[in-house]
């Protein structure tokens, strides 16, 4: 079985080139006890695969150089050695920027076709979702009647924290780059108030949607539009962060003023929360939960989302590039195969 | 009754100056009823006072120019219109920068000298004890064997931060200005650790005195200290941020580069909590608990305390000044009267 991959060619200055990857094709070896072979049907394109091309230290260790480019895939069994995987089961995997590939079957995780397309494993049920869940429930926890706000709000990140606060009695604002993703907010997942981040009324158009100020800034962004929602905040004010993908093609510190301090004077005048989280810190205590809630949200409607579906492996670094750009508009996914 | 005041005369631009303040004299008016009669003994001076000579927003209205400098104070009862307080009763209340002053006897606690000196209830047993008490406890919530540092280590939100957390069983770090007050928190105070941020080799000490990283940053300082104290802090690090006091004069904000992007991002790669606070907010939940240790802790001397007595009211803008600047050595105190 041969499988085309994309890998890893050099660390990325700025935004990354094409010449940054290598396109292969490989032949893959044998199956061996335990292990599944998995054609991939869809890859997640996702903001921290950025971090994953520099060798800046992170959270997590970056891609090898000549490596596969990694992230989290849908894949069918086609073939197996595992008692737990039958050919044709459809299962989450994390086999990386490429067509087919041989993987550990303790790795994978079943889906179910029938309970939700399987590609909101990628999305609105996956990582995702779960981001903006745990993210929101457990560090911003919003109040019935609270604002929260959120930026890149028809991504899938985005999307479901809006709707979650919205379903936890909140008010959500949500903030996205032109008119097109602002209409989506409205009429297709149901914030209370969309903001364009393009426009050049942004900053009081924001405080016409803030009347009451900002009490929950769900942070995945960063930049300018960061800074416009912090002169909204309220006293006691929480500060989930779980992106800063406006900075993440950066080359070097932005030149001043030096808005450190001033941020600071901000957090200590209005006792405002500001905490960082990866999702992983939270599976343990909450993913269960999130399975169930947003299983049935999804289920009956409550909490919709939105799919940008781009086909074709050798699409992935273009359309990677423009995920960081903004141009994406919803979860991110490649279909790789059908 | 005549009482001399220190007023503010005009918002100081950068340093307060001696033509920032006006010193009058006038005579109080009769006490009318549930009011008292006070003499000042001790006037406290503490960094957020200059907050409030700014216009700038804050937690707190600024003093009006014109009016009285506000602080707390011990004062002795010299006449009394209420039946709860009599001539004699020491009290610690909140009539600011003047020798004498008319008050509400509500607005007063009375002190027992037998239990404390009295001038601790401006500092170990008062708002500086309790800003490190709450947020020590409740924000950077110190477990066993994690190191916890602290800024302006001899003062007196910083000694008491430190010999808490060694109560609670962690490292205790001081950061301070200069052997002298480096010697102290070795040797009076019972840090753990001592690192003074005068030194040309001050990172490669705090890092020698942190070979476990931080876990908890109790940030009362801000600038270059706090930025060497970020490149030590671990995953899931916590920052009760209290005060920026080398900020507090400055007049624009400082030159680039930017360094905001930065520390967001260290806050997302490892998931830290930064959380400003004022201590009004924890009074209600966690004053009654810090009456009880800290006066226990005081007598059983696990928590010892410094003060740093100046003597007569027109000596306090020029000690104000000093301490902003870092000259003062332990809880600056002006005795007004004995």
């Amino acid at each position: 079985m041969q499988s085309t991959q994309v890998r890893l060619a050099s660390r990325p200055v700025g935004e990354p080139r094409d010449s940054d990857f290598d396109v292969v094709t490989v032949t893959l070896p044998d199956l061996e006890e335990g292990q599944v072979l998995l054609r991939t049907l869809y890859l997640s394109l996702d903001p921290y695969m950025r971090g994953r091309m520099s060798a800046a230290p992170s959270y997590a260790p970056p891609v090898e150089l000549g490596h596969v480019m990694v992230g989290a895939t849908v894949c069918e069994v086609v073939d197996s050695r595992s008692p737990d995987r039958a050919v044709g089961d459809v299962v989450l995997a994390y086999t990386g920027w490429q067509t087919s590939a041989v993987a550990d079957a303790r790795g994978t995780r079943r889906l179910d076709p029938d309970a939700a397309p399987v590609s909101t494993a990628l999305g609105v049920l996956g990582m995702p979702g779960f981001t903006a869940y745990a993210g929101l429930l457990e560090i911003g926890r919003p109040k019935p009647g609270e604002t929260v706000v959120v930026a890149a709000a028809t991504g899938p990140v985005g999307s479901a924290v809006g709707q979650v606060a919205r379903i936890r009695g909140a008010r959500a604002v949500g903030i996205a780059g032109g008119p097109r993703k602002c209409r989506a907010l409205l009429e297709e997942l149901g914030f209370d108030a969309a903001v364009d981040h393009r426009s050049p009324s942004f900053r009081d158009d924001l405080a016409a949607a803030t009347p009451a100020g900002v009490d929950v800034y769900f942070e995945n962004v960063g930049g300018p539009v960061a800074d416009a929602v912090a002169g909204r905040l309220n006293r006691f004010a929480r500060i989930p962060v779980c992106g800063l993908v406006a900075g993440y093609n950066a080359t070097s510190a932005p030149e001043g003023p030096d808005r450190l301090p001033g941020f600071m004077g901000r957090v200590l005048r209005l006792s405002l929360t500001v905490r960082g989280f990866i999702q992983d810190e939270f599976v343990p205590t909450h993913h269960a939960d999130f399975l169930r809630d947003m299983t049935g949200w999804v289920r009956d409607g409550s909490v919709r989302y939105r799919e940008d579906v781009v086909d074709g492996l050798e699409q992935a670094p273009e359309a990677f590039r423009g995920m960081l750009a903004g141009r994406n508009f919803g979860k991110l996914l490649v279909r790789v195969a059908t």
